[in-house]
């Protein structure tokens, strides 16, 4: 079955770059050119301050999690893998680990991802007190 | 000048992967260790429809541009140095190529960029009266 799985997803893969030469031409795309596999594709990136349209974008990478996992992310498996294990649940990946301690400094940073998750929009934001709130987050996702 | 350029590029490419073992733990970064170039990571997407909330994503790619162009966009070089070229008006690459003629059906697609562009918050939309006025678009970075 995981093997039916994964020969599906790399048909998928390879009917995407065989199409994509003729990407650029006049025609409208042929009936059953979309790909296979629902868009998982997403943009997370770090900011300065509360909010995230003054703020400073400190770091910003990319995720592709169909068909394959990838992206200037730094582990795209293992982010892809804890997003598909909370189903799509962001909130999820920023739940601090109750035994490190920070001060309460306010110094704070937004972590931010937009873009696509299996098919549907996403546009999630989380902002934490200070750096080292954020550095207790337990998913990787954001860990960047 | 140029070799000077690059050196640079690659110091902050070995600094963010000799950074990245430690991003999950719960220090804060230490002073300095920000990226030494503006990111840029987009999340690129073709929807049916004339709006974006409500349609089905068809296909959705990443690309980022700093420090080396990649991402799931077919041809994420030549997307990179157009919008480059283009000082990141996305509405360049969505100018229509005259000399190819399409119905005026409507039956609209919408294209959208949403990320990082050289350090700035991006959220462009773009709608096509049909997929071949689409397929007429001169730039590359829409053609996926």
């Amino acid at each position: 079955m995981r093997y039916i799985a994964r020969g599906l997803a790399l048909a998928g893969l390879t009917l995407g770059l065989a199409l994509a030469p003729g990407a650029g031409s006049a025609g409208a795309a042929p009936a059953g050119a979309e790909s296979l596999y629902a868009p998982s594709a997403l943009v997370l990136t770090v900011t300065t301050g509360d909010e995230t349209l003054d703020g400073t974008v400190l770091r910003a990478v990319t995720l592709d999690c169909a068909p394959a996992a990838r992206g200037s992310h730094p582990a795209p498996r293992a982010a892809c893998a804890e997003l598909r294990a909370q189903a799509g649940r962001f909130e999820a990946t920023v739940t601090p680990d109750p035994d490190i301690a920070c001060t309460r400094q306010w110094d704070p940073v937004t972590v931010t991802a937009d873009g696509v998750w299996e098919g549907k929009r996403v546009a999630y934001r989380h902002t934490f007190g200070n750096p080292c709130m954020k550095g207790t987050a337990k998913g990787v996702l954001f860990g960047f």
